[in-house]
């Protein structure tokens, strides 16, 4: 029942299609850099932890085709989706290997297994938070689809159940491209954990009713002072969250934290064709007069960030640099 | 190029189908009243003040049919949807007159009049407080379609730009029925105002970065001291635009304010049917051992509201009460 969104095997990477879940289960088998490339463009694959993974097998394909350089393949890699900060560390970290003269392929496992061990630990250390909640809110997919495997906020309400609590997970459905209601309640309907999703609109209603004990996300990317990239409508729910005296969590491994940016001031976000707002699966909704705009991700600040779930467990905004200097140090 | 929602002529009451904006204009002529209660109850006609209209002439149809009672028409009428106030504000309007002896008819063109009147009331009203911004942001559709005419958002929007005001409108699509992609978007697109569809995610985040210069909202129901009912995710944008202290406007004709309820906390919500979350267009979305909740409405609370913009003025919510008894006094 475990899901795996990416694995590598005979010189391929496959992938999961997440645009096609959950109504088919299609796997892509790709061989060439920019299919890695163009599946990340096109969100076959999503979520920057797996991004970051994938990018780095990408690395491995193109060191087997011969005809890039190192250099010119992490270029076209990080092209991709501007972001989430694990692309480019999951692009470096194969890139440095290739250069030095190391196996690639190593270098990418050995990422993969950094990425999910993290994830696991990231559950390990943030269950205890979600002992004494039972309704927990949580947007977009930050499970094993964005990660690999566990998943970053999906990661302690997995470990948290399987400890015994008894825990129900509101969906956010996550316009424009539903990866709540698609994936994440993928994700726990596989897994039998209670849920139920929801309109965007309706997470602040349920906060305000006293419905929402706890929300827990994943981030695209996390600056020194803990202001973080996330899905769009991130920073909405953190707002009334804090409203509402709800704990408000941010779970994610160590390649999210971008440790040379100060604050989120001048993070990147990515916007997206307006046809993903304008159209539904092919047909237009709005008048074809009417222009959109469609930012991938919002910036919340920290002080709306109750804590993080790292994998060195649990740290508040005003630990964080601290924390991010002992990681670093190791 | 005046859009009108609804109107009455020759025994029978004629609709915009609101479901098939503004993919095709299909009118739809109803001579019965159970086909009236039926066109409220499956949102061919929405939106508080336009429901209390053709509700309204609902009454006119069942004195036609003959085989009615002023109760029981009127029951079946207010039966359809629980939270909108001027549903049972326009029934009560024509019942007491068919009850009375009167003419239904004459009564409910007057109470039509009123409602269009008030709206354009709400208008002159709240456009000196446009004037000076640029960017007003909008939940759902509060325009000609949801009141017959002008609207009661929109209303403020058209005078102030045909009073020279150079407007931009941000858009929600306003999951799950998009009114604000469909219909909001459809009304302004008629008149060439420009504006921007945006996921209703997005709305904080044009917030928080300096792009929303003012929100305007409706209403379908107001209690005597200003928490107030709207449609699902209104509370989330208001609890955001005052955390970036944004001007927050509740636009609204006396149908909409429940005099007799002193706050919003018992004001009743609609939950629809899951498969308005979990399908699109008569496709499943979400995985189907997923379940969903579909709140249609909630309430925000007085503090949040900046004014209520009402055909006698901009009111704020301390002096609410005290508008309210003015009006009952005329």
């Amino acid at each position: 029942m475990r899901v795996r969104a990416l694995w590598y095997r005979g010189g391929a990477l496959y992938l999961i299609d997440q645009r096609q879940l959950p109504q088919r289960t299609v796997v892509r088998r790709l061989r060439r850099v920019p299919e890695v490339a163009e599946a990340i463009r096109t969100m076959v694959v999503r979520g920057a932890p797996a991004i970051g993974v994938a990018a780095a097998y990408g690395m491995v394909l193109a060191h087997r085709e011969g005809t890039y350089s190192p250099e010119r393949a992490a270029k076209l890699l990080t092209a991709t989706r501007p972001t989430a900060h694990d692309l480019a560390v999951g692009v470096e970290t194969v890139r440095a290997s290739w250069a030095a003269g190391d196996d690639p392929l190593a270098a990418a496992d050995e990422y993969r297994e950094k990425v999910v061990e993290e994830c696991h630990r990231i559950g390990v250390a943030g269950a205890p938070l979600l002992l004494r909640v039972h309704r927990v809110l949580t947007h977009c997919n930050a499970g094993a689809l964005a990660t690999v495997e566990w998943g970053t906020a999906l990661s302690p309400i997995r470990v948290a159940r399987a400890q015994g609590a008894d825990l129900f997970v509101w969906v956010d459905e996550t316009r424009p491209l539903l990866q709540g209601s698609r994936l994440t309640a993928w994700e726990l309907a596989r897994e039998r954990i209670p849920h139920a999703v929801i309109v965007d609109n309706a997470a602040g209603a349920f906060m305000r009713t006293g419905q929402v004990d706890a929300v827990i996300v994943g981030a695209d990317r996390i600056a020194r002072n803990g202001d973080f990239a996330n899905k769009i409508g991130t920073y909405e729910k953190a707002v009334v969250a804090r409203e509402n005296g709800i704990p408000f969590y941010v779970a994610a491994p160590w390649s999210t934290f971008d440790e040379k940016r100060a604050d989120g001031h001048a993070i990147p976000v990515e916007e997206r064709d307006a046809e993903e707002v304008l159209s539904w699966a092919g047909h237009q909704v709005a008048p074809r007069a009417s222009k959109a705009r469609n930012p991938a991700f919002d910036v919340t600040p920290a002080r709306y960030v109750t804590a993080f779930v790292t994998p060195a467990g649990v740290v508040p905004p005003r630990r964080l640099a601290s924390a991010l200097r002992r990681h670093s140090g190791l």
